[in-house]
């Protein structure tokens, strides 16, 4: 199971390692974490990450081709012609498209979502539409060989649902439980239908300041 | 907020990543990942990522302290003189002492959390009590100023409760939702309470190979 997954400056690191961290302990899984170069690239935590592969080196052909999102730099990246033309290139030939989060407007830019049911961060839904996708709500999207998460979090429920969808339920079971996924959110505020108005109001403002 | 989070070759990268992606929406905190040096170190999971300060260059007294878990590497560093001297060093200045997974048991190794009720990764729970701490069942557990979370992706639901004990809990439900925190697991399977007894013992045997 060749998997090519994509990193770049600016990325919401978590988005990339709940799926990174549950296929790591696929037996079958190859995994490669890719960019242009393999220089370390800054993510938005502060904290740098390491790519495995540049893009040249990357795998002709993946199982499975993954994006994860970010802010500022998701959107300034979807009109970046390298980036695309990679993301369109490696998509023709994988079985599983796949992102976390506004990853899936990377998928979507690159001409990968169109006519698909997709999902992505609750507050970037109605982007979608712009591409051609479906836009689904759903903590995770399987259509036909397309597989969208939710906002970062999301990634862990995602790279588990795939996990099993490919590899069979009593592996993920496993891989669940190695990770001990079990969550207890200590609120209920993780969707805008749970959240209080104050609460969404102060994300959408984040959100806009961080895309500008 | 000066927060001071332990990486180290071989950890496990979503234990640190959880806490780290939930505190960089802190507007107070000052996060250091932190090392005996800022080369890139390799995860388990294949990625390497970068500390952003060294041993020497960390804060002196930060307000939290951190370690993340791993399996062989997380038992190795129990016993390095140099990073056991760290973690007495900080610890004694710190005003929370916390952890995600086997992270306690270099806590516990350091002399940090003698007396003290503590969690860890459900398979490692015994090892506990070798350091005098108070093996306590709960998806994190707080007592005084030590703060520890179970297995892996329980990092962001200590993330997010620290969060809250800290800052408010308006704070962390905001922060909930910019991450989209509405897990939805495919699965039943993320505690022993859960899971089959042929997946637990999987996961005991893949753990017993790991550290060995």
């Amino acid at each position: 199971m060749k998997i090519t997954m994509l990193a770049y400056p600016g990325l919401t690191p978590l988005d990339l390692m709940g799926p990174l961290q549950v296929w790591s302990l696929w037996p079958d899984a190859e995994i490669q974490v890719v960019w242009k170069t393999t220089d370390p690239i800054m993510t938005d935590t502060g904290m740098a990450i390491v790519p495995t592969h540049s893009f040249e080196d990357s795998f002709d052909k993946p199982d499975i081709l993954f994006a994860p999102g970010g802010t500022k730099a998701t959107f300034e990246l979807m009109a970046d012609v390298t980036t695309m033309a990679f993301l369109k290139a490696k998509g023709a030939n994988a079985q599983w498209i796949t992102s976390v989060c506004t990853g899936a407007l990377l998928l979507g830019s690159a001409g990968l979502l169109a006519g698909y049911k997709a999902t992505t961060h609750w507050a970037a839904h109605a982007n979608l539409e712009a591409f051609g996708a479906i836009a689904t709500q759903g903590r995770y999207v399987i259509d036909r060989n397309r597989a969208t998460g939710g906002g970062v979090t999301a990634g862990i429920d995602f790279g588990l649902a795939l996990l099993a969808a490919i590899a069979g339920d009593e592996l993920a079971k496993t891989v669940q439980l190695s990770l001990e996924y079990s969550p207890q959110p200590p609120f209920n505020s993780g969707t805008p239908e749970e959240a209080s108005e104050e609460t969404i109001q102060q994300v959408l403002a984040r959100f806009a300041t961080a895309i500008s």
